[in-house]
């Protein structure tokens, strides 16, 4: 069985869980703070990010871009329809999804909420920053906006199939959920969207996450939230 | 023949020109700054970002992912070696490479020259802030440092071959070279590499760029610089 180098809250980490959990693999957890910069970790990856795939004897398979290609070539099963389209305009219309989410919304918001409100727990004396939560929080509205604006004619993030840009989306919106920086009464169609994917088989693995002394948020793990 | 709108200093335009160039593919090329928001570009891509491939009634190919993708699957030439390697292992390399340089790299480095040097030549009475360009260089002095150590037991950057991911840190660079910010005294087997590279035809293309009122540091173009 793969194992995955994760940490609960790190959204490149979630996107492998779902799509691996979609796709009936199992993995083995290690939970590791990447921020501490761990000199085990620092050997198999200086630059110090998640995921993390462990194979059988294999070389470690480092980020999200090499681990979504590693799953997808060596575990999709091919008797049930997969998360990237074969044909190449859905599938460009994917990756296009996937690189707003992994770098656009990850850069503008989750980071920083992440930086705030988790890593500086590990760091002494350090409180979150309210102005810069409350710029990330500014960003996020904007993104969902978007959201909303492309949920309005697509059932799914990428067009009318479920793709891997819905779980890329779905990783970072679920952390973002954990930590209360979400107004579902305000999100509209990506509300709609987020219930059905949250119902999955595939997302139970997220919704018993637990962060030590950090409870999630009330409504997190409900499917009527 | 496709076109490709692009900015002649943005290293992400740069790695599909050189990925098109190495496979043969002519481009029509389409200068913009995405900087500038324009209506059109923003109708096409929200995100303001390049490289915007534009295929033959198709719709248009958005983002470095997205683009990557599309000339892989469409116009890879089925005679010649492709850059992306066929097994697992040296693939799963070749994407954590380039990620480290389209996330990595370009966070901590190339987005901020850009950003000083370049995007606020267009902003009325704003100058390069030079504590941003010494935190820029101070951030790439240790990514070379890691490249160095790379290459000191690697003919190219994932490993015997040429992949793609040579052809992403050659655009990095290449930009980061076009504004002199390289020292290529202290490069050391990185410059060895960058020799190598700039010598193929694919890179013709790139060495040819001139920006208006900006012209390339002095051993730009040069194959012995």
């Amino acid at each position: 069985m793969p194992s995955l180098i994760h940490h609960p809250l790190d959204p490149s980490s979630r996107l492998i869980r779902l799509m691996c959990a979609e796709y009936g693999v199992p993995l083995d957890m290690e939970e590791i703070k990447p921020w501490l910069r761990d000199a085990q970790l620092l050997e198999i990856n200086p630059a110090a990010t998640l995921p993390i795939l462990i194979g059988e004897g294999d070389q470690p398979i480092v980020g999200i871009l090499a681990a979504i290609h590693t799953v997808e070539d060596l575990y999709t099963p091919s008797v049930v329809a997969g998360l990237i389209p074969p044909d190449p305009g859905p599938r460009a219309e994917m990756w296009r999804l996937i690189e707003w989410v992994i770098v656009k919304l990850n850069d503008e918001v989750t980071r920083y909420v992440l930086e705030e409100k988790i890593v500086k727990r590990d760091q002494k004396g350090a409180t979150p920053d309210p102005a810069v939560l409350r710029v990330a929080k500014a960003n996020l509205n904007e993104h969902m906006l978007y959201f909303n604006w492309l949920f309005a004619t697509r059932a799914w993030l990428g067009g009318d199939a479920l793709t891997l840009a819905d779980f890329a989306l779905a990783a970072h919106l679920s952390t973002l959920d954990y930590l209360g920086d979400i107004d579902w009464g305000k999100a509209g169609e990506t509300r709609d969207w987020y219930s059905r994917i949250k119902s999955r088989p595939a997302f139970r693995t997220l919704l018993n996450d637990r962060v030590v002394s950090m409870p999630p948020q009330k409504g997190y793990a409900d499917l009527d939230f």
